[in-house]
C-alpha cells in the first residue's frame, strides 16, 4: 500500500454559479471520506489555461502536501492526455489535463517524478457524456490517490520530459529598458508584471517610467511615472507605484484604487519600463489619457 | 439512537457575496462538529425554485450519503411547509422548503420514504426575524440529523405523496420534429435541452436543424444546422453541436465559445429539432442573425 | 499549553476570483491540519472596512467557538497594527488588522479580554512582499492559536481600550420621525436600516412613510408608504414593506423583488421614517419616480 494523502487542493475554471465544483467535492467525499478538499480558486476565466497555470504556480508553494487537482480543460474528451505527476519525492501528486496547465507548478515544486497517463478506467466513474472529466476522471483519481492507490496503478507510465510545457513570457531586459507583460490583474486592480526586482537594471532608481502599449496599438501608448514602493500606502493620492507583490514580482498598483482600471491595463498588455530622468516627480499625480501617444500635440 | 450522518450537501440561492452561506455552515459546525458541509452551489438565481431543483437533480446522483440541505425559499416565513424526507432507505435525508425544489432530486434518489413537517421548534434556533429559515430551521435540523436525532422527532409525519411536485417540462416528440426547451445555460454557454439522445427519432441523422423561438417571438426565429458530437472539440470553428452532456442530455454547444451568447439562447427558450435534409453541411459555419426569420428578405 | 481551537471562521474582501482565499486555507491546513476553516464570506467590497465590520457583527453570534479571522486591510504593510483579541473568556480569539474591522464583533461577543499586537515574527511566514498579510501573518497566527499557542506568545500585550473603534451610525429618533441609514443591501435587494423595532416611536402604526434622500440630493427625494410586516410574502404585488430581518433590524423589502433596485437605494443612503396619516393605503402599490421631489409639478 502506497502512502495516503489527507488533502486535495483544487483549482479550476468551473466558477461557482453552477454545481460543477460541488459535484467534484461530492465524488471525492464519497470515495475518500477522510480527505479534505481545499478550493484554491475556481475563478479562472473559462478555457484560460495560461491564467490557470499562473494561479496554480502562485499557489503551489503554499499548498499542503497531498494531491493537487487542476482542471482547465478546453479539449476535454479529446486525445489530450489526462495525467498525474509526482512531485517533491512523492509528497505531492499533481492531477489534471496535459495541456500546459500543470507545468509551471510542477517546475516550481522541484520538477516531475513519476508520471502516468490516466488510462485505468476502473479508477474512473462511468460517464454519461465525455464533457465533465473533472467529475468522471480527475476527482475519482484524486480520491483513490488519497486512499493509498499507487500512482503506477492509475495508468501507463509516461516520460515526464514529454509533458506539455507551460508558456512563460520572459521580459526583455537590457541596460536601458525592460519590456514586460501584464501577467495578472487581481481583484484590487493590481497589474502583476513578469518582472522581479532583480530584473531591473541597477541604473534604474526609485522612479521608473512606464510606457504602455496594447496588442491593438503596439507602437503608441501613453507613459506614466511610477514610484518603487513596498506597500500600497506609500503611494500618495493618484500616484502609480511599482510594488513588490506577494509573489515576489513587481506589480503596477495604486493606493486603494484599481491601477488596471485607471491605466486601462489588461492581462497580456505590454509595459516598457524605462529609467526616469529624475525631473518628473510631479508627473505621477497628473492624469493621463491613454490611447494616444505622448507626442500627439494637435 | 438513529443512525448518524457525516455529510451535509448544501445548495441554495444565497450567493457568496453575503454571509448567509457562512452562517449556515457555522450553525452546523456548532451543533454537529463532526459533520462536513459540502457546497453544491449557491449560485442559483434568487427565488428561482425551478433552476435550483434542476441543479439539485443533476447533483443528487453524486452526493455522499447523508443530509441534503436545499434552500431556495421565496415564501420563507409563510405557511409553506418546512420538510425533511428520507430517501434511499435512510441513506439520505433531504431537507428544505416544500415548494417543488426537492421533488425532482427525491424522485431521482428512488422516491420518498418517511417525511415530516419540521414543526419541532426545540430543534430550531430562536429567530430574531422570520426571514432566514436556512439559519434558524434548516441548518439546525440538518445538524441534529447528523447527530443521530431520528426524523420522527423533528415534526409531524406527513404523506410523502402530497409533497409539492417539481415542474418538469417534457419535450414534444413526433417522427418529424422534437419541440424542446432550454433547461440550463452553464458557465461555458452550453444550453442544455430537456431531450436525451433516446428522444431523437431514429430518422434523424448526424445532422439536425435547430429552429429557435423565444417566449417573446414564438413563431419567428432563426434556424441553424447542428452536428451531433460527443465532445466539444469535434466541432470545427463556428460549428454548432448537439453534444451529449454530463447529465446525459443533449446540449447546444460550440468549441471554446458560448453557444448561448452566439445564438441568443436563454433558459426557457423553445428549440425545435428537425431532421436535416443533408445538403447543408456548410450552413453550420455561417454566421446567423437571430431575431428575424430566415425568409425575411426586405 | 493553552487551549486548542478546532475552527477558524474566515471573512475577507478577497473575493473568489483569485486564489487569495485558497492560499490562506492552505497555510492553515499546513500548520494546523486538524482545524476546520469556515468561510463566512469573502464578498466584502474591496477595502470596505465598514461593510466588513457589519458582516462580521451579523455573523459573530453564530460562529463556532475558536478563531475568527477577518481581513479587510487597505493599509496592509503600514504601521496599522496586526492584532489578536480574546473574547468570551477565551472561547474565541479574533484576529485581523486594527482598523475598526473587528470592533463591533468584539463588542457583540462581550468585549475584549487580552489583546496582543502580532509582533512575534517567528509565528509568521517569511514574506516575498508586504502586501498579503492574510497569508503571511494572519493565517499562520490563526493556525498557531488552533495548535494551542497562547495569545501571549504572539506578541506584545496591548491595551484593548485603545483598539480602533468601529464606526456605527445611530439613527436619530424623536416623536415625529426616525432618520435612518441604509447599512446593507443584500443579494435579494433588501435594504437593512440601522433601526430596530424598538426604535420606532409608539405613535407609529402599522404603516410608515419613507422619505429617501441620497448623499448627492440630501433635501429632495421621493416618498413612499411602507407596511410593517414579519415576512416578505405578506407584501402584496408592488407593496413596500418594513420587515423585521434576520439580524433583528428593520429592512425595506418587497416580495420576491429587489426593493433596493426598485427604490434606487444604496448603502449609506438616508431614509426618514414618518408616521403615516393613515389615508394612503393605495400609495404603496403606486410606482414612484425617484430623483425628483414629490411636489415638483412642472
Amino acid at each position: 500500500m502506497a502512502r495516503q494523502y489527507q488533502t486535495v487542493s483544487f483549482l479550476s475554471d468551473y466558477g461557482v454559479e453552477d454545481e460543477f465544483v460541488g459535484v467534484v467535492h461530492s465524488v471525492i467525499r464519497d470515495i475518500a471520506p477522510h480527505a479534505r478538499v481545499i478550493d484554491l480558486t475556481h475563478g479562472v476565466a473559462p478555457f484560460d489555461v495560461r491564467a490557470g497555470s499562473l494561479a496554480l504556480a502562485r499557489s503551489i508553494g503554499y499548498v499542503a502536501s497531498g494531491v493537487v487537482l487542476a482542471v482547465v480543460d478546453p479539449s476535454v474528451g479529446t486525445s489530450r492526455r489526462a495525467i498525474a505527476i509526482e512531485v517533491a519525492e512523492g509528497d505531492g501528486v499533481v492531477v489534471g489535463p496535459d495541456n500546459g496547465l500543470l507545468a509551471p507548478a510542477v517546475a516550481m515544486a522541484g520538477g516531475a517524478g513519476r508520471a502516468v497517463e490516466l488510462t485505468s478506467t476502473e479508477h474512473h466513474l462511468p460517464s454519461l457524456g465525455a464533457t465533465f472529466a473533472g467529475r468522471d476522471v480527475f476527482a475519482p483519481v484524486a480520491a483513490h490517490l488519497c486512499n493509498g492507490v499507487d500512482l503506477g496503478e492509475l495508468g501507463e507510465l509516461i516520460d515526464p520530459d514529454l509533458l506539455m510545457p507551460g508558456v512563460v513570457a520572459l521580459p526583455q531586459v537590457d541596460d536601458t529598458k525592460v519590456i514586460a507583460q501584464v501577467l495578472w490583474v487581481d481583484r484590487y486592480g493590481n497589474a502583476q508584471l513578469n518582472v522581479g526586482p532583480e530584473d531591473l537594471p541597477s541604473t534604474f532608481g526609485d522612479r521608473v517610467e512606464l510606457r504602455f502599449s496594447s496588442p491593438t496599438d503596439p507602437t503608441g501608448g501613453a507613459q506614466r511615472g511610477a514610484v518603487r514602493a513596498n506597500t500600497f500606502a506609500e503611494l500618495d493620492g493618484g500616484a502609480v507605484g511599482l510594488v513588490l507583490d506577494s509573489s515576489g514580482l513587481l506589480a503596477i498598483a495604486m493606493d486603494q484604487r484599481s491601477a488596471a482600471s485607471e491605466l486601462g491595463l489588461d492581462v497580456g498588455d505590454q509595459v516598457t519600463l524605462l529609467p526616469s530622468d529624475g525631473g518628473d516627480a510631479e508627473v505621477a499625480a497628473q492624469p493621463v489619457t491613454l490611447g494616444r501617444s505622448d507626442d500627439a500635440s494637435s
